[in-house]
């Protein structure tokens, strides 16, 4: 394990970021586009003005109810064998999500990502062992119009036992997901009592508003004990002020106003302190999200959830590259490292590249091996008396050989970890096996999957009550094999 | 700043390492096969056994010597505005060095590298802004036999300012180096006034093992005031234990040992603790110097050094990758955030493919832009009052924009990093632009830089009295532009 975080700020800083969120909150305040919001948070004291839907929340306030947040948050699967929970199962590796672009994996070209992508999407992900959340990764294009969370969530739950996270960007389009689930689970009450599927908004929109839609969705989830949790999105430079702890004050009042809220509706309600917090490139204005400062900023926020002792993380290790190369791989790297070192629970870290516009399959494959090696650092030292093997090295001697200990014979399975994508060959036999690129192979291990058979996880029969309720508003999501290699 | 480091050890087991160590050095000792070496440790009360070679240095004197080891090192520029200090200018960046082939830069292909490839590199490192410290990239495959580091200084010091770092493998070409200095800076005493080559080995073979040539040099530039540094290199599974505190014991040890040496050679004469160590691939029996147990071992020792108060760091962000592709740049770019995370001060981070064994002129600019991203964490949140940005927030309000803010204007050209080899644009863009990836993008860069004229950093005058010293043993080192692009 690891035994301290990085940190970039000083105790007293943490307090003092603490403090100005605080007075942001009530002296600044937000707006709240959503009345039912701006009721509860009435309801609990704060000061409202209906007429420009501002919201201060005092400050005692937010020290009450903040505290009400428990310190763990579990992602539930439909198979409870792949039930993780922050921080006891950290770092807990999640895709990142909701992409609208997907390159082919036949063509090598982009296009619109479909219902169909994300079944081939779903296998992968059950598949692969450095992932413990699929977070839907792309959107569905070809679903109709209105309902295209349905044709997304579909082909999720068909082919993946692991928890499933995911978004509804409009309350009919929730009514649909919950009739879905309830279809799968034969009853509402029967899912309830393990809800593999974990809700996700954006209801804060920065700076300081919150949304009519996402807050709406929210706050009944909540109140029915859905699991739910938003990220905070600023944007320094853009929607935030460009600077690192103005920056992370804004991020951190917004926080503390959706949790704040999730306890005023539910107390003990589990949250994630989860941001994707970035700085805007001011040379071109685009979105930097693979730039080492949002790496930074995720250290920042995870140290100001651990102030509040609450599981932390978000949208760690995205990159700006459009392929598979040296910049694909180090800033999705190093900004995991970052964020795991400096104590990030979660990260949706998979699969995308350019920003959050295009998933790649190969991206998805090689991020599950930068997943392992987060995990590897995470496992630690293994520090004991038997691991500081003084008797081996006694044994060995100076100048000696550890080959043939019994020790190494012992360990040498588990120890080290062993890349599928990494490639450790000599130059010679790498040219020799055929001069592959890290994509070339990730490629190749797509198509090792994806030509298998896999299996519709849910029963013919349940299949055909979902088709029989929604008809034509549902996509196939039909997992298409892919050519064997 | 980073106001805390990660830690891969509890502060107990830092002790029970720093115990263990001493123990092997007290029990099991250290085999030291230069005689010069054994009289030294004798001279100050170590059990020497002259038939064996065995020398095993009490836990007292250990202590007793380890704690004159100075708490910073400086590497000197020929230029002095280039000095940088450890811990004070942290990450001190590193090209990584000695590789005996290079990919030429014209054919793409994999040859031996030659003296004038080191005159390039060298012009090139001087340029990069990213780059603190050459540490002679190559070998110099054309120079005559025994007298290899002539033809390696030479042109470094012809293209270089910066610090400039090298080896001499064996005594005779330390001769030729003290020589060549000598000549360019007009007298010895007039070089040492301000030392800009640091001399570096691996005096320690493990398991605990001094050799002869190595140590023979190291101790006399120690003795001398010459500005050098040993490297521990141990390897788990073959040359220590497999297990990751095992390895760490037997690694510290090994520094201590070689510690502990200078200090009675000189003491108070300033030492990295510089360390490369790895795991071995137990399935292929590969050198994995890109593996992530690389970086976690350098944090490691990191923190043994921190508790020790020297200066650390070594060969992180080394990859086993053959082309520039995700692999190299998460295994480069997550060894490195580690290593900083972690507290290494200096990091051998830049140039090198294949391990150790191939340089090529793109990485050393992809691993520049790293460097400077390391530099970006290390610069930290730059935390203020005025950088709490209140006042900014107070104007903008919830839903306001911060583009037009006079903080933005003021702040947008120093808060972000800009890439010059990341790319941000979106993929219409980047295609229309010629769907460069990082190593196209990085070989631009070089061409560009290495296209330009890149006049001698040394007089003719003093070129040409090297030339009639050394003659026919000293190779050509000259710069030959690149075409441009």
């Amino acid at each position: 394990m690891i035994k301290r975080f990085a940190e970039l700020l000083s105790e007293d800083e943490v307090v003092r970021v603490h403090e100005v969120s605080l007075e942001i909150l009530g002296e600044i305040g937000l707006l709240v586009r959503n009345e039912k919001a701006r009721a509860m948070f009435a309801k609990h004291g704060c000061e409202v003005d209906n007429d420009t839907t501002n919201v201060r929340i005092p400050g005692k306030l937010v020290e009450e109810y903040r505290k009400l947040l428990p310190s763990t948050f579990t992602f539930k699967g439909r198979d409870p064998k792949f039930d993780k929970t922050n921080p006891d199962d950290s770092p807990v590796i999640v895709t990142a999500s909701s992409a609208p672009n997907i390159i082919d994996p036949e063509t090598g070209k982009d296009r619109r990502a479909v219902a169909d992508d994300i079944a081939r999407i779903a296998a992968l992900i059950n598949e692969l062992p450095g992932h413990d959340v699929f977070s839907i990764s792309t959107l569905a294009d070809d679903a109709p119009e209105g309902h295209y969370s349905l044709s997304r969530f579909y082909p999720a739950i068909k082919y993946c036992m692991k928890p499933i996270r995911g978004n509804t960007p409009f309350p009919p389009e929730l009514v649909e997901i919950k009739k879905l689930i309830e279809i799968v689970s034969g009853s509402m009450e029967a899912y309830m009592e393990h809800p593999y599927i974990t809700h996700h908004y954006c209801p804060v929109v920065s700076p300081l508003t919150m949304d009519f839609d996402s807050t709406e969705q929210t706050m009944s989830l909540v109140a029915d004990g859905f699991p739910v949790y938003g990220s905070i999105v600023p944007n320094a430079g853009l929607t935030a002020p460009l600077s690192l702890p103005g920056a992370l004050a804004q991020g951190n009042a917004e926080f503390l106003a959706l949790g704040v809220l999730t306890q005023m509706i539910k107390p003990g309600t589990p949250q994630i302190y989860a941001t994707l917090p970035t700085v805007a490139d001011m040379k071109s204005g685009a979105y930097a999200s693979g730039a080492i400062e949002t790496g930074m900023l995720h250290m920042a926020h995870a140290q100001m959830a651990r102030y509040y002792n609450v599981p932390s993380g978000g949208y760690i290790g995205l990159s700006n590259a459009k392929v598979n190369d040296a910049q694909s791989g180090y800033e999705t790297g190093m900004s995991a490292v970052a964020g795991v070192l400096g104590g990030a629970d979660m990260l949706n870290l998979t699969g995308l590249l350019d920003g959050l516009m295009t998933f790649d399959f190969a991206k998805v494959v090689i991020d599950d091996e930068i997943a392992l090696m987060l995990k590897r650092i995470t496992r630690g030292m293994e520090f004991s008396e038997e691991n500081l093997t003084l008797d081996v090295l006694k044994k060995a001697g100076p100048g000696g050989m550890f080959l043939d200990a019994p020790h190494t014979l012992k360990n040498m399975r588990t120890m080290g970890l062993f890349p599928t994508v990494g490639d450790r060959l000599n130059r010679k036999m790498w040219t020799d096996a055929g001069s592959m690129d890290s994509n070339t192979k990730a490629m190749k291990k797509v198509r090792a999957i994806l030509s298998k058979d896999h299996p519709k996880l849910i029963s013919d029969e349940t299949d055909a009550k979902i088709r029989a309720h929604f008809g034509d508003l549902l996509m196939a999501g039909e997992l298409v094999p892919m050519a064997a290699g």
